[in-house]
């Protein structure tokens, strides 16, 4: 049987949050994207170590598990440490020597929220992605028999650039395994083949939002760290309530 | 007073109507935008001399109108003519001779209903735009003292290329006057720019959704006339249940 007449598995691209519903979820595997900074984070904890990552949607629930399990609670509410929280939503703060062994309980103004929303959509599974396992998740798509959704968690549901642009950068490695009609998904990989030599500076050329907000926190060594491509080359899979590293994906490593 | 010391108004780009909740539309100019093919249909019709058009949502409405008041009535869905309608939503089909003085009802699958919903959300004006009335909307959105919302209608909700790339258009022509914070906005002009040379080509290079539903109906020439800049040069404004030229506007002819 050749190639051709295989019948492809679909990829699209969800740039908010508040589109979901339009697609069909169930039997997917969904790659939430939260760029900023939340899917940063979650893949650098876990690539230093972190046993486990909790996603949690309300700084409350955070402080509560966090006291019961004893585990390390971080989040930010519009790009600020949340009140009551240990921790922010830094992914360079997450060292091994900081992180290994722990876990975190996290919570995020757009990333976490999201991925409750698409649990409850039925999926197959649901991995997160950013810049700093970019290859990881890709490789891990591409071989995989099943309908891809990249869900970008955009801000407060409006479309962000630097999600997008992530979406496209997937988009471009794994699309000649999958039936692709999706405009979002084109629109998607034509930004980031317009951005990807200096995706920084492309940032700051096209005068996304985000970067003016956490430039204005003093985030710039951040934006460039989850602008930086396979820092933190680990595939997360959410199971049970958390967030772990595939440990099947070890043959590949 | 110079320039820099004016708070300009802002412009932003809405990629769905399921996303028009997230803005602020309240006293703001909105420019509904179906490219493929309500707003082309609109302008085309208008420019070559209909007395008015009625968007409507439903088929049995546009229907029940058209009777009561004598008029044309048109629509489609999913790119068909809609049964028990007269027409369908070819702009081409609007010539002079046609449609010069009369009365067009019309419903379509996307257009008319973000047209409807924009209005609920008590904006200070509704006009239509498509490239064929590019530089007309452009030019009066430019010496607008208003806040400017560019709402795609995308398809089904889904985000389409090619209302995204009519919404780049208009960016690129009049950012200056603008205080432009949205990545959407940054992100259509983007494409735009990509796209511009030969919008058809990029269509068809991008895999567009639309272009292929179209085609398959035998509408190339359609994506080709919706494609093309000023072949419509009007305004239409929405008043009291229907869309007129804006008369004012012979001023600047």
């Amino acid at each position: 049987m050749t190639n051709s007449s295989i019948q492809l598995p679909t990829l699209h691209t969800i740039l908010s949050p508040s589109l979901l519903d339009f697609y069909d979820l169930r039997g997917s595997v969904v790659v939430v994207i939260d760029v900023l900074r939340a899917t940063s984070t979650i893949a650098t904890a876990l690539y230093h170590g972190a046993k486990e990552i909790i996603p949690v949607d309300g700084v409350s629930e955070c402080i509560r598990l966090g006291k019961e399990i004893e585990a390390i609670t971080a989040g930010e509410r519009d790009g600020q440490i949340a009140e009551g929280l240990q921790y922010g939503n830094t992914p360079i703060q997450y060292t091994r020597e900081f992180i290994e062994g722990k876990t975190l309980v996290l919570t995020t103004t757009n990333g976490t929220r999201l991925l409750h929303r698409a649990l409850k959509a039925q999926p197959h599974q649901v991995v997160t992605g950013a810049f700093c396992n970019l290859s990881k998740v890709s490789d891990y798509l591409a071989n995989q028999p099943k309908n891809i959704i990249l869900a970008c968690a955009a801000w407060r549901d409006k479309v962000n650039l630097e999600d997008t642009l992530f979406a496209g950068a997937v988009v471009s490695r794994i699309k000649e395994n999958f039936d692709v009609h999706c405009d979002a998904s084109s629109m998607a990989e034509a930004l980031y083949q317009l951005g990807k030599e200096d995706l920084f500076q492309f940032m700051k050329d096209q005068n996304a939002s985000h970067y003016h907000r956490l430039t204005r926190f003093g985030f710039e060594e951040d934006i460039r760290y989850c602008l930086s491509e396979d820092k933190a080359p680990v595939l997360p899979i959410y199971k049970d309530g958390s967030l772990m590293v595939k440990k099947s994906m070890a043959a590949f490593e």
